[in-house]
């Protein structure tokens, strides 16, 4: 297995949990998105869509982190990343997805680019941007998850699922764009229990070989 | 089988093609999200985000569009909105990912209201804006599909998959836009496809009992 990851990607870093979730040995190759490495012709042939993250396995190349993650559950079920009952399953996809569709999106590199350079918006109006949407989105997730009667010390009961692999990388950016977290007791309690995990704890950006203080 | 839809959203689009597909008989509460009805108690009761879809399934309710999709897979996995292998199980919901997560989040009515009122985007900016990110994502699903061995009528293979459930909203979006999709041949053969299918063609906007000329 090798991912083409970037230390500071989020994308990236919910499939390094959850490779390091499943037990999975794997190889990391830095694109540097700061760079535009992602534009180079060598990585084109690895994926046409021109973005991390992407999983080598065997012949196969994946794309897509949700596509990604839902791969390994499929390929290597043990532990499970999603709950056994239809319904529960479809609650902890729902976390994933309003985080990998309704917050993360709006606040990605080349968003923030289009923002500066076709828009000409300023630095502070570019930060409040950012706080708007994570704002919004964790607000949804803390009155979802404080109300749902089988979270636990994780979103979804006693063990890690889908939808912290998502959360995790969320509040990192959270914290990188400097947000004041603490409208948000539950997604910090159970960001608390994941990164007591090794599992989560060494899939962070500043622990990846490609890491660089200079690009935070 | 209750859906809560407006008939121009692309997210409950995908959902009433796949309950349409799954030959499921479903009733549907028009939320008219111009109107601001999805920020009501009442709504709030339903879905704590305030956004749709959102389907109820006996006493459970289901949110997010992939989240319900996969949910309805595997409730009724006949006929199958998803290939049997898990390595094409991944590209076609990387397909789906892709416009859920790199297109769609960018051009939906809260960002469009955010572009104007808080940053003073005018109209003209606006309809650049739109048009980027699909036209990004676009070329980027055109070549990705045009090289992969194992399209065919549709976005994979001779049957409709989870990739053409997300692929024909956009594309709608696409047309509202204006926008000239002549550099697409691949996307547009396979939205004709799926166009001649009536779980496709039942679902379209103007087909809803919501639909009104005057939000177009």
């Amino acid at each position: 297995l090798r991912l083409y990851s970037f230390f500071r990607s989020s994308a990236a870093f919910r499939v390094r949990i959850a490779l390091n979730l499943k037990g999975l040995r794997w190889e990391s190759s830095a694109i540097d998105l700061v760079k535009g490495e992602h534009h180079t012709l060598q990585f084109e042939q690895v994926n046409p869509q021109r973005a991390i993250p992407a999983l080598l396995d065997g012949n196969q190349t994946l794309i897509q982190s949700m596509a990604i993650v839902e791969y390994l559950e499929e390929t290597h079920p043990d532990p499970p990343l999603l709950p056994a009952t239809t319904g529960e399953r479809s609650w902890v996809r729902a976390i994933a997805q309003l985080i990998a569709c309704d917050i993360h999106p709006l606040n990605n590199l080349r968003v923030m680019k289009y923002l500066k350079k076709d828009l000409g918006v300023g630095q502070e109006q570019r930060d409040a941007w950012v706080r708007h949407w994570i704002g919004e989105g964790f607000s949804n997730l803390e009155a979802m998850i404080k109300r749902h009667p089988q979270t636990g010390p994780f979103c979804h009961g006693n063990s890690p699922t889908i939808a912290d692999v998502f959360l995790v990388p969320q509040i990192f950016n959270a914290r990188r764009a400097k947000m004041d977290l603490s409208a948000y007791p539950t997604l910090l309690r159970i960001f608390d229990s994941c990164m007591a995990l090794p599992a989560f704890d060494l899939a962070q950006p500043m622990k990846q070989p490609d890491a660089r203080e200079d690009y935070l």
